[in-house]
């Protein structure tokens, strides 16, 4: 592509926010081949700056022609602000990397976790990252799939405040708010019956990268009083026959899973040694007693890095190399 | 039986435990027939008093004959103080009512949740109470069982430091200990397969109180930051067709249970609301897309009332009238 062995002009929209924060943090860990970084913020972030390898940048509004020049323009933002301005960033002739809901389900909008379903990128100059509670989830299934053969997901899931922005970590933090020693079953909005929003996007986006349209799936999203991180209970069901073992030898093998499963030591993932870490992380594998061929495990990973912001970055990097 | 209507003396054993405490507590507020309560400690908090209807009574320690002239025993502790002393309970001719689980699964103990299983109780002179988990488990699938018929549960458990003890609920107040913005998969310790005691305790004992030997159920109990109450997502697949709205009126209908479950109200279970309450709280049934016949939904209860204290005494209520 045009791009490729290039130093770029990049724009992150969003650039205030826990994603953006994160972005910006990610971009420079992996020397991504930048020539300039514009951080996009909403009009009440006028005037703020955010830190970027060091350096001190003043972040702008999103205003027409504000695209013109840039290469790739990730967007952390609402889904509103995707529907918005996704299409200035396309006219302005950048590739654009959504993380919003926005345009997730859209059939001709690849969405893409690198490892799982990067080949359905081809020469998109659009592509979506799925959910945070997503990622991590076709993280784990992508190997059993295909190695036993997906019929069935179960998950509920665990999932920190970070999720819901930079204030409820603020708040959480200093002992505050809702999540203080509380769960709330409820993530998102409802839906006519019953389901939230994030549940919806669970169990479509994961249908969509594993391409199993039909695959039976359910999800209860609950939101825990845990800063970083989410955390999953997963019980999958598969057409083959399946044991912890060799679903632990398939996960150890995936690129970007880390199986942590050794009960003798007391070994298995968790928020406190997960956080702020790229992979995705997985233990207490073993056979589901109520299912033929089924197990049960855990996942947990940041919800920021392989959830958000290195997902946005892995797949700009596909983007560039296509 | 030779109880009913009489005063009664009482022995509390683990008094100053976190269960003793809600023990001394549930027996004042249910104005239970008492003559004489007797608290048992450890050796090591000899000396300690506990508080009781507004009077403070010094704490006794276990030995020969301490049980003499006693009507009732509630067992509070480890299950190693009830394995050595319920026999000494009972050859001093009291009945005994044992949270621990040394004799939850023996044959000829019945292990018993009131409102589910009451009548196994019959003229027992010793009965076990279930694992804090297991108690809001059944009270929520005893109802839809015998409406639907159970096949199949799974479960994923949010369970507060409470059930860890006084010393984890302190320590999390004071914002310090492992639990602090962290979830930990293991509560108890591990099988050979990897599964851990909790797990296996909510297994075994679901199958007993429902007096269902062969039911398909699995469980993953985790430990989250939340200081009291023990949260649950199901999955239930049932022989009959289920909906939301049925099961909803099934629950509510089931003494003990009390659903809250309105998505357009934001009305769900939490602990905020459920801590320090007797009901069994149920909300978030919808229909379990992965399942044919299956129902999810989302269980919270404080776990050292009907989990432990409450239940006790309702047990013991049951086996005076007898």
């Amino acid at each position: 592509m045009r791009l490729k062995g290039k130093k770029l002009k990049i724009a992150v929209v969003g650039a205030t926010g826990a994603v953006g924060h994160e972005m910006l943090r990610v971009l420079g860990e992996r020397r991504f081949p930048i020539s300039e970084l514009i951080p996009f913020a909403s009009a009440k972030s006028e005037g703020k700056t955010v830190s970027f390898m060091n350096e001190s940048l003043p972040c702008k509004t999103l205003k027409k022609g504000c695209f013109l020049g840039v290469d790739i323009v990730f967007f952390d933002a609402s889904d509103e602000v995707s529907r918005d301005w996704v299409n200035e960033a396309l006219s302005a002739n950048a590739i654009v990397v959504d993380h919003s809901g926005a345009h997730r389900m859209s059939a001709d909008v690849p969405l893409v976790v690198p490892e799982v379903n990067g080949e359905t990128i081809g020469s998109a100059k659009m592509v979506s990252g799925p959910n945070c509670t997503t990622a991590q989830l076709v993280m784990a299934l992508k190997p059993l799939h295909d190695r036993f053969g997906l019929t069935r997901v179960s998950v509920s899931t665990y999932q920190s405040v970070s999720g819901a922005g930079t204030r409820a970590i603020e708040e959480l933090k200093s002992h505050q708010g809702p999540h203080v020693f509380n769960l709330t079953p409820q993530i998102g909005s409802f839906d006519q019956d019953g389901v939230t929003s994030e549940e919806n996007k669970v169990m479509q986006e994961t249908k969509k990268i594993l391409n199993l349209p039909n695959l039976k799936i359910s999800c209860t999203a609950v939101r825990v009083p845990t800063l970083y991180c989410h955390a999953e209970v997963v019980s999958a069901e598969f057409s083959k026959p399946i044991d912890a073992k060799s679903a632990r030898k398939v996960l150890a093998a995936f690129s970007g899973v880390v199986v942590q499963d050794d009960p003798e030591l007391k070994l298995y993932p968790m928020n406190r040694t997960a956080s702020h870490q790229d992979p995705v992380f997985v233990g207490r594998v073993r056979k589901d007693p109520s299912a033929d061929n089924g197990i049960l495990f855990w996942i947990v990973a940041d919800n920021l890095r392989k959830g958000a912001a290195l997902n946005a970055v892995q797949i700009a990097e596909r983007m560039i190399d296509a």
